[in-house]
């Protein structure tokens, strides 16, 4: 790729910048990056002219619920009449998603799949959490493999069945069946357990239990946290070593200091936050003066966070924490790798992942400047431009 | 135009909705509505099938800048670092603005224009502002009326010689300048003239002054008012008569009650509020409660709000005012309407214009519930597909 007005390539420095630059791809990995004028005498660069626009990283999305049927419409008008959110309005989609086909359940994600690919998204990680019985979590598992081979981006599998307690069951036998089914889950693709500890939802207790069992099964761990009261949350993804803790709207500086301490990737949510309307945007700054390092995602779901747009994300975080463009934007690449320990996506370096966005600017400041844009004008994942959208600009 | 989900005409409530509709478009006006089984035997419906989807009048935005040249990068950066704003970025606007030639400042006006134009708007009104010279003043609004002309939109342009006082000018000889330039406006297309009335800008007593003036020409008022601070701008647009009083983020109840009682609409820009970080919110209760006309509008600017896009307007203002989705949708086109004081635009109804936006959805909620979309599927501007982007879908 040559003609690269601003190459933002996330390597050591979230502000290192490359003006008029160029990259080359082979096999599916970079294999140069430099000053356009320095291309080596005979390098093939047949695939694509950025036209000077801005080109960073592919996005990494590390918190996703993108596996799901029905609407919650009639959640989100409440809202606004005032109402707060529970984690209640997640029983209506369970519902849909149990009675939907599996080839429903995969077209509905597919789309919402291509339309972020088509916004730059290269990774995604995406849970399980609307099955909530074994068959109907394993299924859906199913379904997040069948979009890690059918779409051309790199998925990643999690396993949150224990993303709320279905009705009419028992706690206890509920949390005893999610711990006897991450066996199954790890045969079905899961690479990750997530729990969504939070108060009124499940305990710190029957976190832990189920977090050790995925260890056990070589599984790695995540964490919903703080989202809806403060609970020591942080301070358990700390202790058990899981590589993120998602949400954090009310963490405590003790909390971050743990999560710093024990490598925990903060991954933050703005557009949750900014559904919810409970303008809670003070983790930001209780996160980063703790050092702990971070990430955005989309949280794609149908009741909080219906996002397919990582430079929404990025537009929004910078406008509610008061984020640098230039941090904002290592959260959506490199801190979204880290969040998933991956090290070959999120950065543009030689033999990382030849995944890119080619932002529709010619400045990366504009994507605080532009409100509702600028979209993301062609997606690059594997060293292939996808879907070949050469010239497309997707107006935020 | 044929098979609309659900049609939003505007007419008497809001809250008014037609399943299973249709519209009849001839002569640039609408001549029928009504339920798709109801349309008259022999009746051609040629032009547009909406295929399910919402429909409602095109979007009135009745606040924009959209006149300038350069760009404002470097104080979106500082705003992110914590600086506040006082207006006075808007001289480096100024200066290149003085520095463009008519072409381009009218090439980049259009580029802006046609991507409103494709997220659904059908008439704006564009101030002048940046020239702050009878000359550049002048110049500006003949490129506000080539806008008109070359595009297929309804524009109606707004004087705004004092927007800012200009470096180096006496504020007295400067306020007699804009009197005296106001004649001239008139005569080159504006038809409405603006003051921004704040702490540091301009006094009431020069705003009142300045929309005397105006009203002597035979133009209509508005005001950019109780933005940066509250000054009692809310009273004096009452005071005067003014069609609609913009901003309003620091309004009191006192001066809400006699905006309601004097008709002035309150035109909300959350855009604004979101690029300056303040978080301010409260105004839209403080309004509603006395019973104000409100309009919604992008404020498009380069220091800002260079936001080009109704919908992400109608989303934000849904999720930061808690707005329901009807009245923003009223305020977005009925009330856009109210507040240029024009009863052919902003509803669906016979004899109105033939102006139409059909949002990419099926269910208007989604304009809260699918946060960063959705789009505008197509335009209708005067009966026509404008640019027939028929199945075009604009992904927020």
């Amino acid at each position: 790729m040559r003609n690269i007005g601003r190459l933002l390539p996330m390597r050591a420095s979230p502000r290192e910048v490359l003006e008029g630059a160029a990259v080359h791809l082979q096999n599916g990995v970079v294999t140069w990056v430099g000053l356009d004028q320095d291309i080596p005498t005979g390098t093939e660069y047949p695939e694509f002219n950025a036209d000077g626009r801005v080109v960073i990283p592919g996005f990494v999305d590390p918190h996703t619920h993108l596996v799901w049927a029905g609407t919650r419409r009639a959640e989100f008008v409440a809202r606004l009449a005032g109402e707060t959110y529970d984690g209640g309005g997640i029983t209506t989609t369970v519902a849909a998603t149990r009675a939907a086909s599996d080839e429903q359940l995969f077209a509905l994600a597919a789309d919402r799949g291509r339309r972020m690919i088509a916004n730059g998204t290269t990774t995604v990680e995406i849970k399980t959490g609307y099955g909530l019985t074994p068959e109907h979590e394993l299924r859906c598992l199913d379904v997040i493999a069948r979009l890690g081979t059918e779409l051309p981006w790199n998925v990643e599998a999690t396993y949150l069945g224990a993303h709320v307690l279905p009705g009419g069951r028992d706690r206890s036998e509920y949390v005893d069946e999610v711990v006897a089914t991450i066996p199954d889950a790890a045969a079905r693709g899961a690479r990750w357990v997530d729990v969504f500890c939070d108060e009124g939802i499940f305990t710190l207790d029957e976190t832990r239990r189920i977090l050790l069992a995925a260890g056990d099964s070589g599984l790695g761990t995540r964490l919903h946290a703080e989202e809806i009261a403060h609970t020591g949350a942080a301070d358990l993804a700390a202790e058990l070593g899981c590589a993120s803790a998602d949400h954090l709207e009310h963490v405590t500086a003790a909390g971050a200091r743990a999560m710093a301490a024990a490598g925990v990737v903060g991954v933050l949510l703005p557009t949750v936050t900014l559904s919810l309307r409970t303008f809670a945007f003070d983790q930001y700054a209780v996160l980063r003066d703790a050092g702990v390092p971070l990430a955005l995602a989309t949280d794609c779901n149908p009741g909080t966070s219906w996002c397919e747009s990582m430079p929404y994300v990025v537009q929004l975080a910078c406008l509610v924490y008061g984020m640098p463009v230039h941090e904002a934007l290592w959260a959506a690449t490199r801190g979204g790798a880290a969040a998933l320990r991956r090290s070959d996506v999120g950065r543009i370096d030689l033999g990382a992942r030849a995944d890119l966005a080619v932002l529709d600017t010619e400045h990366e400041a504009d994507l605080v400047a532009r409100l509702g844009g600028p979209g993301n004008a062609a997606t690059v994942i594997g060293g292939r431009v996808w879907p070949s959208p050469v010239g497309r600009t997707v107006v935020l």
